[in-house]
């Protein structure tokens, strides 16, 4: 995990504010067909934040690369979730470097 | 204190180091003419990261805009040191983000 690109992951509002509709998946994705434990589908992201699913695909790639979300891939889907581990690793070095 | 602001000045590993530096500055500047009370000079971060003064001025109003860091001004002297409440007041409002 590279603090920098986590830093930098996090450095624009519309991806936190992906990450804390993922924190409670049941209160933002209520309609999602496939079930919630499967992570969250990328169109559900983009139906709810109303931008491209270009944009939307980016956004979520650096927060991959980051290591702050993971995908689960199942045929033509990809369904993400919130890696915890890495954030609260990432939270405890930051804290700990500052 | 903007969040995004916060977070892009620390993505950066050299405005990171020189907050580093400054949570010790009796061990990181200790040739500084001026007592280190007064806060760390500009010209000390030069010597030690061997930048340009421009690229040192740079990274220092960065972290002074995002509110890291205060400028104590004397003559034509810069001094600089960590706004340690807003670095705590940061911290905790990204873990209670994410």
């Amino acid at each position: 995990m590279d603090r920098m690109e986590v830093l930098k992951a996090l450095a624009h509002p519309v991806r936190v504010e992906f990450l804390e509709w993922m924190k409670e998946p049941e209160r933002h994705f209520a309609d999602q067909a496939h079930p919630l434990s499967m992570g969250v589908c990328a169109n559900q992201f983009e139906k709810r934040c109303g931008l491209s699913q270009s944009t939307v695909s980016a956004h979520l790639a650096t927060l991959e690369k980051a290591g702050l979300v993971r995908i689960n891939r199942v045929g033509q889907w990809a369904f993400y979730h919130r890696d915890e581990d890495k954030i609260t690793a990432f939270l405890e070095e930051l804290r700990s470097t500052l």
